[in-house]
This record gives structure tokens, sequence and C-alpha cells, in this order.
């Protein structure tokens, strides 16, 4: 019997955020991406959250290699915590990989092949040859891969563009894409981020004449914030800096980094005579300065968020202008907002996309995703990187363009979906979700239930002090609080909560060691109930048992 | 001496929320709208945030009345919060007024004086004339204000937008601001909400098109989310749905209410025998039925939002339409695309903002403010509802609009702005501020803080049993937490946690009690250190010693 292709989505599917991708044909296993999603508002303390790779760890000497598309936290991101449970080489491009390399050396972790592929060269991996293919993204060195496997060429887009006039003159290989929409495609998993926008994307070309006009009008230092990784945003706004006479700032750790990284790797070039450290900015005149720096997403530790509100060296206000290259990630608008009223509460200029062209986006609009459905024209489709509506509008889009309804599939993270050159279908599923880290070790969900009522009315400890003989009671009822009430200001409320745990824990007394669990559960909802009644409050309730 | 008018924003500056202006001259006091504003994530376990009033409890027998120019929450929230500092008529239209009513009853206040006041009438509040203007805006029975002042006359619009096609068929009173235009203005308050817009901002009934051709395509049931106060919209979206045959169910309580007050005021016409029960909904096929409902925000407790996690009795699927007529409040994104994408998963075709115009603003746009600014032709400027940003560029548009930029006053809360005939002067400021609600009394910043620390790593106790006439340890420290780490999984950890405190403890035997608190302290700091070490956590650390 011959065996199926398996494309299994272990994270980014029903979700923007911790790609991966499993693809499994016979004995080999092949990884797309490895990436992580920041927490929401729902996960409080949890430092990044990461897909389960259970089924990975079970079959680890099967994979032959994990293929990356490009450097952005959400496909790279949980590469660390992966090598700690699986090891296998990883292949991507020159910037990748640096990227890549960075974050394992953070970790601590020496021992993992990492290969560098260019765009048009292929690797082998067991039955799989995976060649890369140039895209267009708001990274540098982003491919798409066409993967020949024995029951057909799949193609995973990457995160991708339609860019005819991209910043480093690399135009996204359209014609490679033609060529195996010529011959033929099994199947096509592509970006779904911007399908809720019609058109094409603008290219990041056209934002330069935007930036050129702030230049002109701006009288003193221009602050440009934009995400570190966005080399050929940085380029685009050195560029205008320098034509204006300006000399620019690269200011913060992570933007000194990727820049240094680009410019070894040849990503980007700057006169080095025109670039200066921050501690020499003093020396120069305002007119004659560039700083950009990280913070676009009013990030509170970032370098523009430190200006904004005075904690950072470069002191913003009157004269300087400030431009925000980017738009909010959704989540993220009022803490930009925030940062955007800082500023201009110092008096300093804003330029914002609400305001101005100065932003465009990586990723393909509808016009694009219709164009690369017709020029891959593939059997079965499975639309990627996207929350469940985008998803949804994405495969509607592919029946338009004469996918069959059938042959489209709307997968969830954990779901095998088998193919071969006659049939797919979707119905067993792997293990699949999310592992919240926080710190060293994962958090499970009660550990976060707990941290959001501590979050909302606080906690009040009531500790009860027995004589472990006679149950009799030996002290007065303590009472502590954290984030429930100011103790000083309430001590009446607090002698009274005391009496009452009093009163009620005079029953122990009298109680066998078998009544103790009901009796503490009696203290707690009698506790609760009067601070309730007295404050309209339900702060988490800790009964403290002490028998001596 | 003659004196001054004072304008004193107490909030709704520098933040779009908690509206509140204090007109002052002589022994006169004249409140315009008393609002509250919504906490955020950065205020966890508060209810509602409210302005602080100190100002006015010092000044209570000098306070005339309080008018009201809408009933939206930023406009009346704070009000029984107010009436249980000082008392003082309040003066509304009909439907505000409703409002009003319910919200003191819900308070069970019920000796307040609340007297309906219809556009184009004028009442005597001490030195002040005030005169109802008509406008438009998202809810009914929003007016500005004439102020005449024994200084001049004062214009405060109010919330608006300039639409000459509203659903009520009367459109904003551009007449009567022309004639206080002509005859001259000293001062106008105006809001600046919709200021980064360009253009006029779309009528409401441009809209209904839109409904039309989603009711056209609609198979199944039309369920359609929007706030419960735009009554125009329910009246809109009641006309379309009863033009194509469909009975329309308002559903939920806050729905229900406001559909019933303006139903009886005659803000809202719609036949009686149209109007159907939830509860009589399965008796009626789908394509005869339009539920409106609440949650256009994706709050977590309201209709649509249980509809889509199917926690409600309307069990939303395929079939059905979901048309979200809003847009989301900024810090809502995330939450109403959750929701989109639940009503995806379950089948429903889903239309929001992004992809038809579902939805128009209530607030004027830059051509709107312009427009308003030509026809007062004040001579000072504040303007207000805006939060820096906003202020600032509206300040610029007046000044463009030849408003002298020494005249124009880019208040902070608290601001005092003392007027004359002849100059203005910005430089007392008088107690301002945000008074956090939780539950029945205020929170202070101490206790937010706390909140915020044990929603990060939750909270570890220590129990610690002294003799307390030798200091001796009388047991094994017992830890308790809470939010921090699953227990049960860690008990060894938790064990050494315990010995390592008990060490740190025995030195409180050989301690004078003057060395207690030091020695508690070490304790502390020794706990976290190893919790760090261990799991990379920092919970709060809440060491308590019991002597007996």
């Amino acid at each position: 019997m011959r065996n199926k292709l398996k494309i299994i989505p272990l994270g980014g599917v029903g979700e923007i955020g911790k790609n991966m991708t499993v693809i499994e044909y016979g004995e080999d296993i092949l990884i797309v991406d490895c990436g992580l999603i920041f927490p929401d508002e729902a996960m409080p303390g949890i430092d990044v959250v990461i897909p389960d790779m259970t089924y990975l760890e079970q079959h680890a000497d099967r994979i032959r290699g994990m293929c990356v598309t490009h450097g952005h936290e959400d496909h790279i991101g949980a590469i660390p915590y992966a090598m700690q449970k699986f090891r296998c080489p990883i292949y991507g491009t020159r910037f990748t990989n640096a990227l890549i390399r960075h974050k394992l050396e953070e970790h601590h972790i020496t021992d993992v092949t990492v290969v560098d592929v260019a765009p048009k060269e292929s690797v082998r991996l067991g039955c799989f040859a995976v060649e890369f293919i140039k895209t267009g993204h708001s990274i540098a060195g982003a491919v798409a891969f066409a993967i020949r496997t024995p029951v057909g060429t799949v193609i995973h887009t990457g995160d991708f563009k339609i860019d005819s006039t991209p910043i480093d003159g690399e135009p996204i290989d359209i014609n490679r894409f033609a060529y195996y929409g010529t011959k033929g495609v099994l199947a096509l998993l592509s970006d779904s981020t911007n399908v809720e926008h019609p058109g094409f994307t603008q290219s990041e070309r056209e934002i330069g004449e935007t930036f050129d006009r702030c230049f002109d009008k701006a009288q003193g230092r221009v602050i440009v914030a934009s995400f570190a990784s966005n080399v050929y945003r940085l380029q685009q706004v050195a560029d205008v800096a320098i034509d204006h006479g300006r000399f620019v700032c690269f200011q913060g750790r992570s933007m000194e980094q990727i820049v240094k990284i680009a410019q070894e790797l040849g990503y980007m070039h700057i006169p080095p005579e025109k670039i200066v450290r921050v501690e020499y900015l003093k020396n120069i005149p305002d007119h004659m300065v560039c700083v950009m720096t990280t913070g676009s997403q009013g990030e509170p530790m970032s370098g523009l968020t430190r200006m904004a509100n005075a904690t950072h060296k470069l002191n913003v206000g009157a004269g300087d202008t400030v431009i925000i290259s980017a738009s909010a990630i959704p989540g993220n608008e009022r803490g930009v907002a925030r940062v955007i009223n800082a500023l201009y509460e110092k008096g300093a200029e804003v330029v914002y996309d609400r305001m101005a062209d100065v932003h465009v986006s990586g990723h393909a609009c509808r016009g694009e995703l219709r164009l690369m459905l017709q020029i891959i024209k593939p059997k079965y489709f499975i639309p990627v990187h996207g929350e469940a509506r985008h998803l949804r509008m994405h495969a509607n889009l592919a029946n338009e363009q004469g996918v069959l309804p059938e042959n489209t599939f709307l997968a969830h993270n954990g779901a095998v979906i088998e193919l071969t050159s006659r049939k797919g279908v979707m119905r067993e599923t792997v293990p699949a979700g999310s592992v919240m880290v926080d710190g060293l070790i994962d958090v499970e969900d009660v550990v976060l239930k707990d941290r959001k009522v501590l979050s909302v009315d606080g906690l009040v400890a009531a500790v009860i002090l027995l004589d472990a003989e006679t149950g009799r009671l030996l002290a007065p009822v303590e009472i502590y609080s954290r984030g429930f009430i100011n103790m000083r200001e309430n001590e009446a409320l607090i002698g009274r909560a005391s009496e009452l745990v009093y009163e009620e824990a005079k029953r122990f007394e009298a109680a066998d060691k078998g009544e103790y669990a009901a009796i503490k559960n009696q203290v707690k909802s009698k506790l609760k109930s009067f601070l309730y009644n007295e404050t309209g409050r339900t702060p988490m309730i800790l009964p403290i048992v002490m028998e001596v």
C-alpha cells in the first residue's frame, strides 16, 4: 500500500502566531517553522506561548530537518524550546540563520546544526526535496518552500507579499512559483493574514516619499520607531536621512545587533562614517540627527516609550519629529496611543499611520492571494497563518479560483490532513495546543486561573491557631491581605472579620478531625460573604489552620 | 473688581471618558456632564473610574445645577456617585433624563430633582442662562449648550456630528449655532474625538443601504449587534427587517429597557405586532427572524459573546448572518476579533466594519470641526473630549481658523481657565484625577499595585510558629501558594522551601523582639531568591509569624 502524505499544523491555524507545520511521508518528517506567540491579557505572568510538540517528541527519530521561512519570532521563537526536546538540523537563509544562531546562544544551546541555504537552492531531507524560493516580506531573507514529495509538490508560501520594487532590488521569484504551477502542484499552504483587505499591498518603496516629506519639514531631530528586524525599512530611513545631511544613530540593543548582522551579511549598506553612537549625539546639531529606535508597539521598556516618559537619555521634546513607522498589532492599540499622547504632551511632532503613509504591511492582500492561487493552481488548499475568519475567507477565495470545496481544508492545530493524488481527508488529530512558559517551567491552567482571581480583588488569608489535641483556639485569628483593601485604613473591618472567623472556628473544638475540612470551608464562605457585604469585593480567601 | 469666568475641566481632557466640566462665575457654579470611564488593563478588579470631585464637595453650596448633554456613560455614569457627595438639580432632554432616572434608581437614590428641558428652551441657573441646542450623535436626545454668562456666551458642543439626514428627521440646529456665532461667542468647548479623520462623518442613513443588501442575501436568521443606546441604529435595522418580512426581537435586559423607554418617549416607532420576545422565536421560521443584541465590543457576558460561545439559548450557527454594527473601541479589538472568529467557527456568516459599511461614527470629523469653528468664531477655544494628541490637533485646527494661539487652551483635568472679555489665562489648578471604584469603595494605588504583582506570579505564604516567650520554632514551616505553581506536582520544591525558611527562622530564638522585623525581611528575601532560582518566577512573598 502506498503511503499518504500527511500535513499536520501544530500552530498557526486559528491564530496568528506560533507557526509550525509537520510534513510527513512514511518514515520521514519535515518541520516548517517553529514560532512562538506572545501572551495576551488573559495570561498574566506568562513570558511566551509555544506549540505543544508532544507529537514530535514521540517521533523524534523520524525528523529529518526543520526548514525556516524567515526570522520573525512567530516563526523561529520556539526553536530553543524545541531543541531541548528533540534535535534536528535547521535550514534557513543566511539572515534567518543569523537570528536563529543568536537565539540559540542566548539559551546556551551550542550543538545544533544550522545550514545556510540560498534561494533557488534545494535540500534533500529523507524523501523530501525542498527548494527555497525568494519572496518579499517585512524582514530580509524571507523564502517560500517548494517541497517535492512522493505524492506531489507542496508549496508553503511562508509570510509573503508581492512587491515588484523591493528595497533590496530582488523581487519575489514569481517565475519559480509559475514553474511549479505549470508542472502541477498537489497542495498550497498560503499566508492568510491580510485576506480581509482588498487589492494589493503597497510596495515598501512607496513610503519613501512620505519619509522624504517628513525630513524636509523637520527642524530638529528626527526619531523613527520601527521593528528592528525590518532592515529594509531601516535602510530606507537611513538613505533618506543621509540624503538630508543627517547622521543615523541606531538606538537600543536589538536595533544595534540587527544592523550589525545585516551589514555583515550584506543586507544593509550604510556608510560607517554616517553612523553615530548614541553617546556622541550631544556633539551633533539637532538638524543633523536621525535616531532609529524600537517601541513602535508601545512596549513599556522600549526606546520610544522611555523617551516619551523622559526616562531615556534622549529627552524628546519640542522641535523633535517622531515618526512611528508601524501599525499597532491588535491588542497594542492603547499602548501605542499612550506613547503618541505622551510625545505630544512633551511638545514633539508625531507622525503615525493614521496621519500619513509611514508604514506598509508585509503580508499579501486579497489581490495578491488570488494571484498566488491563480499561478499555483493547487489541487488541495490549506489556508494558514490566520484566525478562523481569515482561514474561512481565504478558503472562499480559493474556491472562487477553482479549488474544489472538498479539497479545501479549514484546519485546526493538531489536525492531520492526509493527501494522495486522488483524495484528501482530515479526520485524525495529534496532541496540539498552547504551552505557556513562565520563567523556567510550563504553567498550568489552574495556576493561571488563580492569578486572574488574585488580580481582580486580591487575597485575604485568615490564620487560625489550634491546639492539636483539643482543637481549642490558641490565639485570636490573624487576618492578612494583599491587593484587597488598604489594611491600615480599615482596621475596624479587619477586626470584625477576625472575630467572625474566630466565632466560626470555635467549632473545631467540638469536632472530629474528619470534620475539619467542612469547618474550614464554612469559615471560608462566611468570611467571603461578610467581606462582600462590607466592600462589594470577592477576594480569594485562604484559610490557614495551624495545629500546635 | 469684576469677576472672571472660570472654566474647570474635572474630566475628559487628556482622555476620552469621564467628561465633567465646571463653569463658575462669582458665587455660581454650573456643572456640565458627569461621566465615568471604564478601567483599562492596568486596573484589575476596578469596576468604574470617576472624576475626583473634591472641588465640588468643597463648594457644594454654590452649585446651581448640572446640565447633561446626552445619556452615554462617559457623560452620565458618575451622577449617582456625585449625588452621594453633593446635591443639585439635573437638567437634560427627556431621553437623557430617562436614563439618568434609571441609573439613580439602581443606586437607590430617590430625592434628586431631574428636570426635562427641550431643545431651544433655556434654564436659568444663578447668573447663567443655558440654552439647549439640538445636535446629532449616536444616541437620541443629544444637545449642545449655549451658556450665557456675565462675561459672554460659552458654547459647549457636547458630543456631536453634522448629519443633515438623521433617522429622527431633525438635524442638528445649525441655525442656533449660527445665531450665537453672529452675536459673538466668548469661548467654544468642542468635541475632539475624530479630529484625526479628515472630511465629514457619514450620515447614519447611509448605512441603511448596506443593511438592505445584507438582508437581501440572508437566508436564515439575521442577528445584529450594536450599542443598546443607539436607538437610531435600532430603528433603522428594525425598519429594514420589517421591510424584509421579518419580526424583530430585542435580546437582553439593557436592549429591552432602552427600546421600552425610547418607544414610550416617541424616539422609536416600531409596530408592537412586529416585536417578538425571545422565548417565542422558536415558533417563527428562521428567514422571518431578526434579533438585535448587545456585545458589539466583545464584552464577555454580552448576548453576542454568549451566542458565539454557545452559552445562550439562541444557538448561532450555519445559515445565520451576524452583523456587527459598531467599530471596536480602542482596547477592545482582540475581544471583538475573538467573537468574530468564534462565529465563523460555528459556520455563521459575519459582516463587520472591515468588510462593509455597517457602522458610522457619532463624532464630527475634521471637516465638521472646522465648520463649527467657522460658524462660532470663538474668541477663546478649549478642545475637550480627547486625548493629548486630539486636543493638540484640534487646537491647531482652531488656529488655522483664526483663533489666536494665546487664546487656545490645552487643558488638563483640574486646570482653571480664567476668562475675561479681554484676556484668558490658565495658571491655577484644583484637585482632579481619577477615583477608582471597586465594589462599594474607592481603591488606592497601593492595593492596585499589589493586584498587578499577584497577577504576574501569584503569592507564596510561609507560616512560622514561634513560642511567644522563647522565640523557639514550634512546628515545621508551612508553605501556601496561590497562582504560583502547581503545589501537588512540586512537593519536593515546596519541601525544600519550607526547610530553607525553617533554617532562617531559627534566628528568632536568639533574637530580641526588636530584631524580628529584620529577620522576617531576611526570610522573605531568602525565600524569594530560592524560588526565583528554581522556577524563574517572582511571586509575592507573605511571611506570617505567629507567636503562641
